[in-house]
């Protein structure tokens, strides 16, 4: 493999020049540690102009950590997580959610990584009975593992839903700047706005070097947090530099651009590779993501090229992810790949 | 409060500028997230080289999540940590271990923050009685909560005491650099050499962004770390970031020259303040805090000149920690302000 | 409702004479607490003598409990178990599992509650991969949720294939007697012959007061185990009293004989109603539960005449479960109660 | 060892005939599982008319459960429960309060078993501190551990000063009818009247097979403890045999009757052995143990006449239990028996 960008993953790329230098600017004198510091409350701040002045965020190191904590924040070890069938909280954190909140997951199976009522509802069983772990949380992928982007008016049917039922929604945010970005609403139109009560808002895909945050909408919850946080092992000692990232990605809708430019990227690759011969998109290309069908024996020799991942070794789909710095080169580039491994058979 | 450096502790210091240059110089192109990457190997080859072939480290963002997972690795839930009574684990870490590990922590009474295998084995009762948690981490803190400094001869007799009862030497180190300064060693002198089995390596303390390692010694230990740091949601996906650190703080010894200077810091302090009427040392100085028991009258205005933490309100204790940073100048300032107050009286 | 037997399940059912007279004679003078009494040392020898010299039977409160431990003793929280979908563990213990062992279930949906190797198989992913939890255990239900017995031969294949994996089996046999009788072999030839590491051996349902162990056939694991109960809050002080249920039950194969008639009564119940216009069985009769699928409408007046429970309520299937005290008489009430439903239409 | 009574525990002892007929009487037909049935509706009236309207009692099979899942009713993972030193909770349990509810144990030396508002004052820091765990429970233990017995007054304070921080108070009652006796006040007391508000009610070691209680007094706790208590496996499907037990050790005051004959069997003994020259009482008897001083070398040979337990072998402190069987043969057997020793030297 070569040393330019690839296709593996959006935290695969480098921080963000701006972000480096926000970095750099934090890096003078002493303040004090965990969180007491002017650049968090800049950060908190920032929050609060891009989802209302209610919303509370917390920094913590990385997305699992979001995600487990948030949760916590929302059930207790008896009650249940419901969650899409392959997301993140279910297969890619090591059962850490079970593990730390002491809670079941139910996955629910769908089509396009997006549950809905109805599919949240056929799953509720025994509620009430005390055998069964009971229904807390509603918790969704925005933009979805497999790049499918939940509508305003989607959420606010979940959370309407969820809210019926003495449930809380919870948005597992690692690619929201994706999500918003390709539905060109600013972030607040899917979270605050539509009734979501926890948002693990995602920055390390987005340009960051390694910061995400809990964000918390519902005044009724987290009031806690701080201790859920130290416990949970996400409290920053030098909490500044996790913070000044959040706040320059926020600043001047830097999440923004840096979203539309991984999504532009996105676009343009499922573009050129869908009318190659031999090429499916397993997916509509929503956000920052390309999921293709490819002939098996195209895999390795494009993996040399440039790494990537296999998605669905069964059904042969690989997963690109575009990135805040991919370029229409290196778009092209791979483009061309599909195309001379299409004429080659 | 100022702008100036302050005594509060040293994670209220910036980044050392050598360490943010090794961020810049590792910020160039993509490279495979969680670790597969050349900069986290050649961190773990840095750990190689300071604490022998065996030692495998393993990046974590922080010092709570090196200790919770570093004694998991070592203990079942029904099992026991000794450690003296005031240690990170015991009293700032949010019960993040009895909740994450399941284990009961068995608190020692010291003199000087320091165990001994008296002290451990006076704490051990009901070794295989069903009704009571069985002791299986001995966990030391070099240098330890208030300043002191285990001897290697004195780390070899627990890691014995501990190895002759199936028990396991674990060492928060969140210090480790000022104590090997302290008393002019290299690293493994103090773990690999004398039996400790699994180490917290500090690095945030000591001039870093955000860093910590576990590191294995033992070999019989530690093979499935990989799983419990990331359902322990210490795994970061840029890892580069965080490995970029710790490679950088062994290169060249930078760990000493830092931690030396602290230290030196720390003992001017001592030095000074000791000899001003009023003030009495609660411990001596060994690293790099100083402990002062101080008129309860002095403390706000003390601390309005420079912030820092009362550590025990009843004796009227102090602590001023000094970092990679401190300058005579600050040191010397604060030793005038004590004086002054003494003058005042 | 009346007063008379009902089919709603077997603990519904009072205690089996026998096993009270056991009680009573247990009930003299002075014993240790906690397991050093000859009562509890004969409930061992029992299963000894019925499971083979290397079986540790060691007793706890309940099925829940009895699941959990075992399971618990088998994997660390960072690894996953795997079972039918529908399984106990996986709905009918309230999230126990993952609460108390941390660990994830993987559930396999099966056509008739039990799974094959190729089933298991089709779950595994992701081995040796951080991200994911890692397969240790099989669980199996002997016999099943719906009723179903896994042959010897399919038992061991599970075994064979989760050894081959250093993977665990594991049994909860809330109602191995019924499955015992019902492939009329002895309960070796369906645990310790055929490669099963822990046995949750049930006794409540066979006609107990309260009594399950948690048996232990592989020499390499559960050692600890009696830690693990007594933190895990299943220790009885007056021992004595859950052994003697046990070891009484195995005493003359009253196991089996309780467990026949059971099942004999059930077998009688499907011949019976399967005929009935109207209801068909969802699932063979194998043990001693029947699972009829019945007009709704009917499901009221017949639960009205004698209490059971809607199994699956869009299928409109209900569960009718026979015990040890279940009589002829009692079955044909039921069959002629369906008949004249049957009829009214 | 003979056959006779012993002085080891009060759980030694087998259970009290009146307690063995209401299992028979219980041992009647089917009744449904779980709790619903009349068996244990009695139960829970008979709570409501010895602690008031607004108890509400919960079977569990035994005290470290009833404890345990008591103090998670009443604290999150993040906060601490306060308790004497060598509080069952803190020392017999087996770590299961930490692993179970994830929260810290905060252990408090005491001269008498007995727990103050100064003493627990003393030991509360950093509250609202996020690096430290939030007391939220003062736990004590009626009659205590070491056989004291706090007056109605007591708790009362201590209830006014948890309340007043927003606390809870817990009562491990394992032997909380030997305190009521000893005091000779009903069971309310020392519980609804003076403000706790949850008890771990004891029957085992009163005479019961096996059969504790979990009992809310506070109307704003614990509505969900059926889930608590089906996930912590402390759910016992054939329920009316744990609740006909409670039922009818509250009947005509059995409870009292029991543990007032213990209770006068322990004072007998007290007063019999605090004259043997050589031995004195470690503590006053209050309730139905006796801790004696004794030279070393009397306690193998006494223990060979009939077993009981070394409490503190550095102090030489014995522990003799009376239990509601105790003969004053018994008592005056053991008397004459340590008199013998005392002449021997």
């Amino acid at each position: 493999m070569n040393s330019t960008r690839h296709f593996a993953s959006d935290n695969n790329a480098p921080v963000h020049p701006a972000i480096f230098d926000a970095l750099a600017a934090a890096n003078v004198g002493h303040v004090r540690a965990y969180g007491d510091d002017p650049v968090t409350h800049a950060m908190e701040a920032g929050f609060r102009e891009h989802f209302g002045p209610l919303a509370r965020a917390h920094c913590v190191f990385g997305g699992t950590g979001a995600n487990v904590l948030g949760l916590q924040a929302l059930a207790r070890p008896h009650e249940a997580v419901m969650c899409a069938e392959g997301a993140h909280i279910d297969v890619d954190e090591c059962g850490a959610p079970e593990h730390y909140t002491g809670c079941k997951l139910i996955s629910i199976a769908t089509n396009d990584g997006k549950i809905t009522p109805e599919l949240v509802a056929s799953h509720i069983h025994g509620v009430g009975d005390q055998h069964h772990v009971q229904p807390r949380v509603v918790s969704i992928t925005q933009s979805s593992e497999v790049g499918s982007v939940y509508e305003p008016r989607e959420i606010r049917s979940l959370a309407e839903f969820a809210h019926a039922r003495s449930m809380y929604l919870h948005m597992d945010g690692a690619r929201i700047a994706n999500a918003a970005a390709a539905l060109d609403v600013p972030l607040r139109a899917i979270t605050t706005d539509v009734g979501v009560d926890v948002l693990s808002f995602g920055g390390t895909k987005n340009g960051l070097m390694g910061a995400e945050a809990v964000v918390f909408f519902n005044p009724a919850i987290g009031n806690e947090f701080k201790f859920l946080r130290k416990q949970g092992m996400q409290l920053a000692s030098k909490m500044r530099f996790v913070a000044a990232q959040l706040a320059r990605v926020l600043e001047g809708d830097l999440w923004k651009a840096n979203a539309s430019r991984a999504n532009a990227m996105a676009r343009r690759l499922g573009d050129g590779v869908s009318t190659i011969d031999g090429v499916k998109l397993a997916y509509p290309v929503c956000a920052n993501g390309v999921f293709a069908i490819l002939p098996k024996e195209w895999i390795a020799p494009l993996q040399e090229r440039s790494f990537f991942y296999v998605w669905d070794e069964q059904r042969s789909v690989v997963r690109w992810m575009c990135s805040f710095d991919t370029t229409s080169d290196d778009v092209d580039g791979l483009i061309a790949a599909c195309k001379s491994m299409s004429q080659r058979k």
